[in-house]
């Protein structure tokens, strides 16, 4: 189907990645497109790597609604166990008497214990030990997770939406570009591109993947936009792929950035990837930073990421 | 006892696991073999690390309990001190007395304090100061001890219950598998495997480390199973090994496993060990991905992480 | 302009610093001269990484604050449901009547809940407890920041102000120090030096990036101090550097120190940098510990980390 | 002064120790004999580094008299403003009306709140405010330093209080012993083995550092003892030396060890040292392990570190 072949090119067999799978590999926000089965819902997830991947306002509003059920149980219990149990207790109508039932599991819950309505008794009393004990262990764990929340290590990085075939050298290259969009501090940032190439061979589909060669793989610090660029000599299987190929191969190309976040002493990961809609045939990005007016310090145009021009490609047949 | 040698192999002397054992140096979980004595108890356990490989029920059976019998110890205390120091309390009956003065205890250990029944006088209101920073202090050691539970980076891999001795090239091959099965993500994981053979030498018996090298030992993304090969050629100290000797020959072959966990921007390890017994001669594992129905993703089916089939082996002699 | 030229030695192009820029690329204290723009402000900063840096007075003045602000908010609530729906408010002037509110609801968002003022009725009482519960959240955040404020590794390195042009063996050398100042413990440190030398070829300005080449670059203890000494042979930039070249040309030293603290167990980062205007022609630094008088332990004398005294230049002209 | 000279042997340059100092360069237990002056305490100290360095019973003592100085001052404040602005105040005399304002601060402070004495008025309100808030405060960063202290990473590690001079191989070699005893799970532990030697030259004393040669330096598992040998060859600093040379000159032997502690997933160091009073010339340690009498499991004695026996050293002169 391709005028090109990769029989000379070295494919890598050990991504991790599986072979026969003709989708994407990895979704544009870097998580793996693979459905786990066979193992029950409660051992198929780490609930705290879940809530730390929650959006927040799914996390706020799952902590509030937990706030509201659990006392919505422990106003059954003491409505269950008798009003008479509690002090203070209006007793005008049983939906004023439940209004003030539940109102004093909140302040139980949260040890805001006013003491207007207060139990008295074996029961009452020891339903509310126990909620007191439960709001504090509840409020200990809402601790850990918002700090696990917000001191989870992320790297911040913005990645063009797209990724460039730009003439490059006496060729062409393969660029994409990234830029570290918060006020992290970001050092010692390296790279690794992978692409995937579905390719028939005696009516199997079969998926290669291949390491791409790039020019420059580590950066001392990451500060400005750091364009990735892979020279598309004979030794890249991107070799001889016109803008038609393009069209009909799919390619995916699978992008994984490291780099050490100084503020946080820490290893951050990011992925992304490309796939063949994603490449654009024959285009150059503008440069996207420049001194300031007052040449003290270099500004940054993040809004100008996916900013490019179109370019011809130098033809080498 | 065995028509193999190993004496053109080279051992590995440097594993720390010592030589003259001849169970199980680790177990099937990992964790190693070994009973340390000649300290005091308080000494040879580090509380935190025990705390954090608590069972979550036994963690939380041990806050409870703790949360009871500190309560009761205090409630003893104003019991002491005389309940006419406290106001508010129920005194029909020695009974109702330890009753009420047990949860002002709980009021004041938890901070809700509703002021039913409060201290009066010094040593009362001394006691329950004291009770109240206890709580608190108690309180913030729970909170650290749920947020090292929960925020301890683990592997969360599944390891196949056997390995098998499957054909493999032109020969065998030594294989076993692993997979993720909770909702990580694990990057650039590299795995060490080690075997250790019990050889009589001379009558006396001792153990040999022999390091297994391995068909791929690095992975980019550990997303699906990894099927980890070791294949058995002239070099192997499997070489030769025949289903018998598989049956008088104590083995252990110990599996060492880190991989970069990108959520929680770690490292983790994992380890495990097959015996003897653990290893199928002649069977091969059939393979537990594929893509879904709609071609958008890929399955992997954990529950299949042991399913293999039998498969003749090439005769070598 | 100069007399000395570059065109023997290798620079380095992938510092991701840029190329265009005449100010200085990072301050003093290792931060980037650069500023982001295209994005909004929401999105530009990490409020954590934002929080962690803010200086404490800062920090502890946005706590207060933000505690003032929430409660008088949540006051204005309870005023505008009226304060005949809480109890024990003093109602002799509408002054007295917003004190107590004001003070029922810092009550309640600490939790404290003496109970003289407690809520009567819905309405009050569903404020009063959203509030607590957002009084426990807040304090739950505030014991994140507290924690991820001081549990944030730091290098806490003195750097000497200025870098020095000192005799060394036959010729000269560059020379800067530095020392830890505060009770860390740190091993394994690394350095790396890049020099930006501001160089009008073409009419055209640009900034060129030399890696130094240092005497020792690891280090076992960062214990005393640490003198960088770069030897200014022919592989040097700064061969052939006069007296006034330091005056005319802008330079700039980039330093980047990573070590590991190993009371935290964690590498830590620091850099800084020098600036031509920084750079002492012909100068040497004095030594600044020596043994206590006892003889017992090593005095290392911080307050003279700037300590140098003029020396003369071999010529090697 | 010694028969032996070191003319032959490459010295370490780059230790970081100084070179003046004829004291022990760094304690048993790994800390440097550094002391800085010349900045002022506040900048001289980490106070969390110390907070997470002190023995535990003086982070609870000062736990426990921050809470009391605290609430003395605080008393101290309402009394000033007037008892008459707190009710339920007992003004038998003006011991017991001290003691019920002490306990209302201790109260407000805990947050516990019981009601029976509340604040009335604007200036006992606010201030009652003020110390809920800083109450709150105070137990988040006591929280922060529970939590720093436990989950800080820490080797504990046990090494044998003497170096030993054995016989090994066809002559003598340098060992000492480690062991893990605590329930940790340390892997990949490396060792590097440093010693100074005070030699008088010309009239001067200066220390020299000579990197060590191990047998091993890497383990995989750190699980029972671990006993590091130096090969005492014509390479060695050591080679020559007589028991008597021990007693004369200044020799340190400084060790450090660095291992993947599995649990917290963070590396963990640690460092002891050796002088010359502390190496033993012709003894053997005794073997610290054994398979226990159900032969399940090894049983690692730790009260055996120490233990020893004389062994002549062969006459090599």
């Amino acid at each position: 189907m391709s005028k090109f072949n990769f029989s000379g090119l070295k494919s890598n067999k050990d991504t991790g990645f599986g072979d026969n799978f003709s989708g994407r590999f990895i979704d544009k926000n870097g998580y793996p497109n693979v459905q786990k089965r066979g193992v029950g819902i409660l051992n198929r997830y780490s609930w705290y790597h879940t809530m730390l991947n929650l959006p927040r306002w799914q996390f706020i509003a799952l902590l509030i609604s937990g706030y509201i059920v659990i006392n919505f149980i422990f106003a059954m219990i003491y409505f269950l166990i008798g009003v008479e149990h509690l002090t203070g207790i209006n007793r005008s109508s049983l939906m004023d008497e439940f209004t003030d039932v539940f109102f004093f599991s909140t302040q139980t819950f949260t040890t805001v214990g006013y003491g207007r309505i207060a139990p008295v008794g074996f029961l009452a009393s020891l339903v509310a030990t126990f909620e007191a004990f439960l709001g504090l262990l509840g409020f200990a764990i809402a601790t850990g997770l918002f700090f696990g929340r917000f001191s989870r290590p992320r790297a911040f990085l913005k990645f063009s939406d797209v990724a460039l075939i730009s003439p490059y050298k006496d060729r062409s290259g393969l660029m994409f570009r990234m830029a570290p969009f918060k006020n992290t501090s970001l050092t010692d940032a390296s790279i690794t591109v992978l692409a995937s190439f579905e390719i028939t061979e005696n009516g199997e589909t079969k998926s290669s993947f291949y390491n791409l060669k790039l020019e420059v793989t580590t950066i001392t610090s990451l500060i400005l936009n750091w364009t990735i660029v892979h020279y598309i000599d004979e030794q890249s299987p991107f070799y001889g792929l016109s803008s038609d190929d393009l069209k009909t191969i799919a390619i995916e190309i699978i992008v994984h950035v490291k780099a050490f976040d100084s503020i946080f002493s820490s290893d951050v990961v990011q992925r992304t990837s490309y796939t063949s809609q994603e490449i654009i045939y024959g285009a150059k990005f503008e440069k996207m930073y420049n001194p300031d007016e007052t040449n003290l310090f270099t500004v940054l145009h993040l809004d100008k990421i996916n900013s490019y021009f179109p370019a011809s490609l130098p033809d080498i047949s």
